[in-house]
Order: structure tokens, then C-alpha cells, then sequence
């Protein structure tokens, strides 16, 4: 019986979609980056919180992936940020080819642009699998999901460029081990930058947004 | 060009399995619950603070679903209850297969138990499309994620039997708007049961137990 890989096909396809995307950022000097993380972590506060100094600073889209509602692009562009929703229906990740229909649905001329945020779709385990052509991946976990998350969900970290630890204000009020949450990263994605932020009090946002700009100067440098 | 739909083959197969699992469960009188949930949201803290209670009433036992270590069946274990991990690496969802093979593996004899409990990977996406035979799905959600996951992830919450909105100790530390959440509940689950619940100061959970203990009565009429 003749053996068809039809998962290695559809990979190869949504792989050689990122890396044309990859092309496309690098040829217009856009930094990409994927924000990922479980639900309610905090990746649409980060936007909100960050949306006066991106704004300020350089020309931003965010793509907002979620599988129903358009309520996080709202919050977003409320916050005054130019963005977009791709709702997914059932699917569990955001895939390069979405964003590729995103960017052109919403004719969104990377020309004009100099920062492309993706948010992912909250769920700490499928979006790790999924290039997007971004530059950086960012890993978003906060206090309430527990300290050992990046022992138990090793692929989302292992990838990670950045690991954002939020909801850093419940500190005094959870029962949360900090230094064994480090010590996990460490062990998983040692390269990793790290920050520890509350997207309520602004605490550690200004020290990421000053890490993101870094790497807006060499995005082509900041892909393995 | 013929057409191969390999997803459906291998869907239908799990699907078999699990109506399998459910004649064994239903024929062994073993109510068999899959709880789901977000990475964090108090699966296990449920587990370890309803042990006791569990252990007196019913022969229990526990399956631990996640990626990778037996912290969580290591917790419950040491709560009193006795439990098996399942390890998925990088699968992001339990199967029928996974829990027919779990059962086998550690010898477990359905005749000689009164409830299973299938906690499943931590992801608000994915499980929710895998049938593991159980009688009841209960979906967990947590303060800190937010109120609008019902509205966002509607496919978690729509088969549920029993929704709890855990961590409600909280309420006057986050911003949370409890009244919207079970408004979004009851537009997507009208029929689940409710509980407001936290699982460090116990609040809620025996009222939950005792809803358990109405379904173990009678475990084949739950089930649609």
C-alpha cells in the first residue's frame, strides 16, 4: 500500500508561505513578531498598555487571531493601534497562510510599515508549531497559570526569543515560585530575554518596548 | 484524482473507540468525568482539595493529561487519590486511544471502581473536539483569564455539562465582570450547571461534589 504524508505536504506548504513572508518583511525593514500564550494571559493588555509609545514611535499593525469575536482587534484599536481581526472558527493556531490572506484582504502595504504585531491565538501548545515568517516569538505567561508551565509545555518555550512573565502585581497575592519559574525557562529556552511586567501597572513594559526596539534596528539578524 | 479524507478515517476510529470506552464505563457502572480547561486555570487544585471528600465517598481514579512531567498525577497522588499520567509530548489533546491504552497499561479495572476522572491537557481549543467516552464534560475557567472566554472560545463551552468559574477569591482583587461571563455561558451552554468555585479556600466545591454525586447515580442517562 502506497503511504501518502499529507500532514508533511500541507507543513511544507504553510513553511514555504512563512518564508515567503519572511522575504516580504525583511524586503520592507518590518519587524515581525508573534505574540503567544494561554488564554487571558494578558497579550491584548500588553498591546493596549504599549499602544501610546508604538504609536508614537513607529508604524504598527496588529493582527489579532482569535477562533470567535472581533473583541481583541476592538480593545486594540481603541487603545490606538491600526488593527485587524482573523477569526479562525475552530482552528486551535494561526498559520502563515492566514496572515498572508490578512495582509491582502486588508491591504496592508508593508512599505508603510515598520512593526507587524501577530497575536496569536491563546493556547500554549498548537501556535508553537506554526512559523508565521516572524522575526521574534514572544512567550507570554503570568502568575495565575502556576510556575511550572514552562516545565510542562516545553515546545512553547523552547523556540521562545522572549519569555514575558505577567501579572507580576499579584505577586503578594498568589502563591507563585518565581525563581523556579526561571529556573524552567532557563533549563528550556536559555537564550530567551526576560521580563517581568504587569500590564495593569506598567510595571517591566517600558524595559520590553526598549528590548523590541533593539531588534527593530536588524530584523534579518534576529531570525535563527 | 481521487480524493483520500484521512482526517475523517482516523476521527471515526477515535470516534469507535470512545463509544467503547463508554459501553465499558456505563457497563461497569463507572461514571467517567473529562475536565478541560486553560494551562493554570485549577484543574488539579480541584483535584487536591476535593481528594478527601472523593476518597471517603467513591473508589476513584485519576488520569492526568499533559506534554510532558507527572507534576499534576504526583499532586493528586499526594492528595490521596490514586492517579496515572498520561504524557501526550506534543499532542495538545487527550484521545480514546490515549485513555484505552492508559487503562490497559496501569491495569486499571473498571469493576472495581465508581469514577474516573480524565483531566485533560491544559488548552481551551483543542479537547473539546476529541470524545474520551466520559459521561460529563466539565469546562473550567478562572478569573485571571477573563470574562469573555465563553464568547471567544465557543466550542469548549457549548457540549459542557457543568461550567465552573474558578478562582473567585479573587473577585475583589481583578477586574472581572462575573454577570457577563455567565451571561456568554448561558448563550453558549444554556442547559450546563453552574458553580462558582475557588480551590484554595474551598469555596463552591462541595456544592459541585454533590452535583457529581447526582450524575454518578444514574451515569448512562447523562450522557446525550
Amino acid at each position: 500500500m502506497k503511504q501518502i504524508d499529507v500532514k508533511q505536504k500541507v507543513l511544507n506548504r504553510h513553511q514555504e508561505v512563512a518564508q515567503q513572508l519572511c522575504r516580504r518583511f525583511d524586503s520592507a525593514a518590518v519587524l515581525a513578531i508573534n505574540i503567544m500564550g494561554s488564554p487571558g494571559c494578558g497579550k491584548t493588555a500588553l498591546l493596549e498598555i504599549a499602544a501610546s509609545r508604538l504609536a508614537d514611535s513607529c508604524r504598527t499593525v496588529v493582527l489579532e487571531g482569535d477562533l470567535q469575536t472581533d473583541n481583541d482587534a476592538q480593545r486594540v484599536c481603541a487603545a490606538g493601534l491600526r488593527a485587524y481581526q482573523i477569526n479562525t472558527d475552530s482552528a486551535c493556531h494561526l498559520d502563515a497562510l492566514m496572515v498572508e490572506r490578512s495582509l491582502k484582504l486588508n491591504k496592508i502595504n508593508l512599505d508603510d510599515l515598520d512593526l507587524l504585531v501577530i497575536e496569536n491565538v491563546g493556547n500554549l501548545v498548537c501556535p508553537a508549531g506554526f512559523d508565521l515568517g516572524e522575526h521574534c516569538r514572544i512567550v507570554m505567561s503570568s502568575l495565575p497559570e502556576g510556575f511550572d508551565k514552562p516545565a510542562k509545555y516545553p515546545r512553547m518555550f523552547y523556540k521562545a526569543d522572549c519569555v514575558l512573565l505577567n501579572k507580576i502585581d499579584l505577586l503578594g497575592v498568589l502563591d507563585f515560585d518565581k525563581d523556579a519559574f526561571w529556573r524552567f525557562v532557563e533549563q528550556v529556552a536559555p537564550k530567551a530575554a526576560r521580563f517581568e511586567i504587569s500590564c495593569k501597572t506598567g510595571t517591566g513594559t517600558d524595559a520590553w518596548l526598549d528590548w523590541l526596539r533593539q531588534r527593530k534596528r536588524s530584523p534579518s539578524e534576529t531570525r535563527d
